[in-house]
């Protein structure tokens, strides 16, 4: 929404995102008001990369405190400071997680080799910040739930000399969250977090269609038409039936 | 030096480092008394990558005490803590700064796109390190000197899924160095950062050949053969002619 509104007023200093929130106040209440939801890709622009995110945080802390009526997701959380401060917030504030921050750190991008297709904004973060993530979204606490962010950009798109952010997990991503929710025994909060939590925090009711998830191996193919999927030519050990 | 003598007993945790220093005690001992150099890329094996250096800087202070005779250059420095410690170290303790450090922070590799050509390793850091580099690289602090670290991977080895480490800067560091040394006003420590401080630093006698800089525009190609030099189609100010 912040990416898409600009009122007479509102400056912008990037492609990418408003920097005078102010101005947009007037939009935040008539939001409230007409009971729409706010989606926020939190980052600063023009803050150096890593620290845009927790650079964003009082502004979202500002906002959800002058429009106590006004839902919030903070989408794609990749912080351990923005884990905290929405378990802090009231409970109109909810935040989104990917399943690609729930295996990534910044190591993965740039570590050992640079690697492209582990690039995504808000870009990850460090360890610690995984951990977090992780414990957020295995807690069983409603205020946190999937949000895939999935982005399907052509392999020539990714690896050139200026590659798109995006990590398309759509074809692996409920498998890899089993793996990941098993490895943390939290496997009975795996449905709260993929298929419930966000529908009630949306007032939906939950999707009436089913998937069965069964412990089988299977080899992520190598590409999903001309896009390289998220784990390509990995085994996973939980498949979608 | 340290990556290829792996004497009895050094155990590695990693091809890219050796993390059981003190089994290399005994070396740096004989290459003191043979009045060796030795050249560290100072990064800790294993640690995340934006903290490999700092995670090392404790080495290396113990490796300077230990060896009050041993001469030690650390490597394409990369953080204001590496500056800071080597400024505090023995006159036995150099550093070298590359071109591209002076110029890319971790914002150039994954700060809005992804650049596999400002890729390389250790990784450009946070602004404040970019600064604290430049000011070390302008000081006249002959502990400080140019190190290109220049690497020419061949295109398809960096715009691919995981890219090599590396810029390269042979054609362009010269005339690069002369306008970021011109926009801090210190075009008059240029000469002593490039071609005197590392030769008195070894005991070598300075290059006979000489080179001159002239105030003039040109365009970097995008290719040279195969590899896609740093500021590839960009203005330059200055010229070796």
């Amino acid at each position: 929404v912040a990416g898409k509104l600009y009122p007479e007023g509102v400056t912008t200093n990037s492609e990418d995102g408003v920097n005078d929130i102010p101005a947009l106040y007037p939009v935040f209440e008539r939001m409230a008001k007409e009971e729409f939801i706010l989606c926020l890709h939190g980052e600063r622009p023009g803050v150096f990369s890593l620290d845009r995110e927790t650079a964003f945080l009082p502004v979202l802390e500002e906002i959800a405190t002058r429009f106590p009526n006004l839902k919030i997701v903070l989408e794609h959380v990749t912080t351990e400071a923005a884990v905290e401060l929405v378990k802090k917030l009231p409970d109109t504030v909810a935040a989104t997680i990917t399943v690609h921050h729930l295996y990534l750190t910044l190591d993965d991008v740039i570590g050992d080799k640079i690697r492209p297709h582990h690039f995504c904004k808000p870009v990850a973060k460090r360890p610690e910040d995984r951990a977090a993530l992780l414990a957020a979204a295995t807690s069983g606490n409603p205020k946190f739930f999937l949000g895939t962010d999935s982005a399907p950009h052509a392999v020539e798109t990714k690896e050139c000399e200026a590659g798109c952010a995006g990590v398309y997990t759509a074809p692996v991503a409920i498998p890899l969250l089993a793996e990941i929710f098993e490895r943390q025994n939290a496997l009975d909060q795996l449905e709260g977090f993929t298929s419930f939590f966000g529908a009630e925090w949306y007032g939906l009711p939950p999707n009436a269609a089913h998937i069965t998830l069964q412990k089988q191996e299977w080899i992520v193919p190598d590409r999903c038409g001309t896009v390289v999927p998220f784990r390509a030519g990995k085994k996973l050990t939980w498949k979608v039936t």
